[in-house]
């Protein structure tokens, strides 16, 4: 099952980070908190506000930055989800 | 009976977890929540917002998400329906 | 006397459920609950929103779901009544 | 004195019921309560909204019906009067 | 010194009763209340909005009365003045 | 360091009043209340809304009154400034 | 790691003052309060309003006045920023 969006918006998922230990146990989502990150899971086709094409650029796999109370939390399988708006993310995290 | 529904609008159906225990016993909408999907039930014609039509893309039968705060949940003949602008519907559920 | 109402307004009137017992009796809005359901009584001459003309797609006799939080309520000889906007109905209640 | 009102703007005076008892006696004003309900006394020249012309449809003299919240009043020469835009007045009583 | 007003702006002036008791004596503007009447003291040259020119309809001199909460109250070397938009004039009392 | 104001902004610093006394000695801003006075230091280049370009009708060195409830304080150097946009300048203080 | 803004957007990172003292400590954002400054640090491609290209008139290195209350702080690699609109940044400090 996945989630297809609509209009101009976009489906992300929260990074949780790992960290490894001297030991070689991984720690998941524990030590390190990375509020506001996400990965892009599926774009929206987009849409048309004022007879303008909103463009959706990004890209599936692009871990982006959002705004902090936009997006409505979505749960799909035990999986979590936030879809938001297209104008909700503020950034794409590079290198 | 059934609804119609006007303009951008589209009328949902919640739905409701079954789950067929080992002895095959179904259990209605208990063990499992599946919070904001439901099924499309009625679609509206479509509406003109800023010199533009309002594209209705979903189908009678999606399964989709809606937006938490929005629609009006609407009670007839025992059934209960949500009906909610085409731009509260964040994403089809597929596959 | 009777409202005419002024632009995209519409002019309900609530339906009050009626039941009928076994031995005939008819018991006037208490049994039966129909929230938000109400006749069409007259429809506005619609307007024009962005140079768009709003068109007032309901008929008087319909039977409609409204907005819950919409409207204005008003008395006249006795009767009450339901002002909304033509927006704030949801659905035609059908068959 | 009286008011000239601006734009898309309405003057009205809200009607008071009278009552005549069998003895001939009036009693203004205190048993039928007629809420929201008020006459016509003076209408705007009208405005443009998004280059489409206000129509302003209805004549001094008209009963109608406004909206609950809606609306300045204002005192002159100790007659209170209501002055709303055109779009707050819901309905014309007729007949 | 003066305040000229800048786009649909307009500077009013409170009008004070003063009444004449019969000995000729004076009382200002304490007897009678003429709540939201003022005198046009000055009126900006409009503005443009969505394409049209918004007209500056009223004059100096005229006795105007204006929407309870708007405006700006300014003090120009012990007088007091509202600065308000065009728009806030709700009508002009004439006769 | 000066602010180069963006857009439709203006830069204004507040004017205080000074009052010589008899003997010469000169107390600042303490007599006499100039509120929501201030001086035009710096003014952005203007921008456009709906297609038509904003006016930036003050000048530097201008007085001015400015709506009580807008703008930014900003402190440079121990210099305070207030950046408003154009709109919130209600009248220029002439003469 | 990097932040690429989307649209209209603009990364800022709040300019922490220094100060060294007689003896030449550097005393790193103590005892000057610098509110509301901030250096770009990346400026989105724009965006387009209405119909109009939204200018991104600022350049990475600019110090920047921001809106008090604009924006959103994100965590970077222990470094923090802040991501606001063009429109929120009020005046570049120059000098």
């Amino acid at each position: 099952m996945k989630l297809r969006p609509l209009g101009d918006r976009v489906v992300l998922k929260k990074v949780e980070a790992e960290e490894v230990t001297k030991s070689g146990i991984v720690l998941p989502g524990q030590s390190k908190e990375k509020p506001d990150q996400a990965e892009v899971v599926a774009v929206g086709p987009g849409t048309t506000v004022d007879g303008k094409t909103i463009e959706m650029n990004v890209n599936v796999g692009d871990i982006v930055i959002y705004s902090k109370y936009a997006g409505n939390e979505v749960k799909l399988e035990d999986d979590e989800y936030i879809v938001v708006r297209i104008s909700d993310i503020l950034a794409v995290v590079e290198g």
